[in-house]
């Protein structure tokens, strides 16, 4: 009775029947999953928004219940039968995400996740996250998945009858996001302006396969994203090239090289683009990455109460 | 409608449509705040369960929705308006867990919260976690809170214009937990078997007043603790005394004594107790903790797929 109180439904549709603990199901004649994530408290930061972490969380779920949803979900994470019987995982390679507006605490996003065809061999995620309240778009993002076998780790054409599963839910739709098609730098210690050295996965970053998490290579890039830039600056856009994969054991270096070199000037200027390179300590390549950042308070200044005062 | 054919709710009661984001609500004439949060891909680790970080945080975000809910939420995070007036926050000083069971992906867990006296300036929160399918009880959770001035950082008694606004709250319930009443051990070098150096706060790890929030400190802890254990065992019990806080800018290390010496032997013993000290380079103590870890598949074998296998 108490919530009902403040709580506004945008449309008084029937999405809290058929989805009442905001598992997510399927619109748009069976191509789209939608699935509603309240921001909790601990997904924010200091700036009081959902961090890219929780954001990039939230695409990943959206994309396993879609296909849990779809019946399709074979093993335990993201496999279909098909795949299963042919020991086939899906790896992505690649990954492009647009921020518009970060959610802050008891904000409800919308996350609506399609796939569609990418080449011969792949297959495209796209995702939408609007603010459920008003339906502005948040953040747009884009993947590219292969097949791996999980035995000798190579990569594998899709095979036919994989290809019988997915393709009824492929859906033939304009891109999300305008490519990032520039190429993405090899940076080495010459190149980068920050190298942060002697990450290592704990046990809690490891997933059911034993192996790091996609998520978590983007906290791992952005440890050698420098503080200054961090402060004042908020992740606007973020290109990411998977090349390699990491286990448990693997001891990780981050690199990043910032376009607009001299970090004391950073809090000032407009737009700042940066590179970035997760390697292994024998120079093996992880994932190539750009972050585009933009000032803080440029889009969404006078919503955030008190921030600005208290963190001056 | 295709979750409604594999969901099958408890008790057709009204939770959905009082509670359609699963924001939680106040139950038990207004004495208990309860809410329901689906487990999550993400929050699982390697092994299919959720992870200690996981469940803190949901008891975090339960306790801070309850004082929201109940209208007390004068700042941004947890302070009643009274204490905003006066700088004051809530600060935790002792946390203790019992986890009968990690919940897995897809789970419901219902979380009860709530309040009560703790000495003549305390205030303890209890927290309740069951399976919301079968009502089995998963954790139990008890914690003292006193307040603190946030300019002076100086421990405060309650004012009475405070204690007006919170007492109406309080339950008189029997505790959660039975209290773990012996002294926890101040470790040093000479006594911890597993130092781990150089722990720094990420800016990702910063809450909105520029502290780590109390659930990072728990993920520190753990990274003493030998792997082997990690890998054999599962925290069962928890106990920690929050000694004083840590700023973005302290560096840590974590020292971790195991009761039952020698590592070699740790994956076939029974219960496995260590202490824990987290303290700042200088030797200041931050957190002293113990823990109880059981071996895996104890409890919940038969009930875990494919896992002893793919993980041997």
């Amino acid at each position: 009775q108490w919530m009902m109180l403040d709580w506004k439904p945008r449309r008084p549709d029937m999405d809290m029947l058929i989805d009442p603990f905001g598992l997510g199901r399927i619109v748009q004649d069976g191509f789209v999953f939608r699935q509603n994530f309240s921001i909790r408290s601990y997904e924010i930061g200091a700036d009081r928004t959902a961090s890219i972490e929780t954001l990039m969380n939230h695409l990943q779920e959206t994309a396993l219940n879609h296909v849990k949803t779809a019946g399709l979900l074979g093993d335990g994470f993201g496999s279909t039968p098909e795949m299963c019987k042919k020991n086939l995982i899906w790896v992505v390679t690649r990954m492009q995400v647009v921020v518009d507006r970060y959610p802050t605490w008891g904000d409800v996003v919308q996350v609506d996740t399609s796939v569609g065809p990418s080449g011969k061999n792949g297959m495209r995620r796209n995702w939408l996250v609007r603010d459920y309240k008003t339906g502005e778009i948040l953040t747009r993002a884009s993947s590219v998945w292969v097949m791996m076998n999980k035995k000798t780790r190579k990569l594998s054409k899709i095979p036919e009858e994989v290809r019988g599963e997915i393709e009824p839910y492929f859906l033939d739709s304009d891109p999300v996001v305008e490519e990032d098609s520039r190429k993405l730098q090899k940076l080495d210690d010459n190149t980068a302006d920050y190298v942060r050295t002697g990450l290592a996965p704990r046990w809690s970053d490891l997933d059911v396969n034993q192996h790091v998490n996609n998520v978590k290579y983007i906290g791992w890039i952005l440890e050698s994203a420098p503080l200054p830039i961090l402060e004042s600056h908020e992740l606007a856009a973020m290109t990411l090239e998977y090349r390699r994969e990491c286990g448990k054991d693997s001891v990780l270096q981050s690199l990043t090289a910032v376009s607009s070199n001299g970090v004391g000037n950073l809090a000032s200027l407009a737009d700042i683009e940066c590179q970035h390179l997760l390697r292994l300590e024998d120079g093996a390549e992880i994932v190539r990455g750009r972050t585009v950042w933009r000032p803080k308070y440029a889009k969404n200044f006078g919503t955030l109460g008190q921030l600005p005062a208290e963190s001056a």
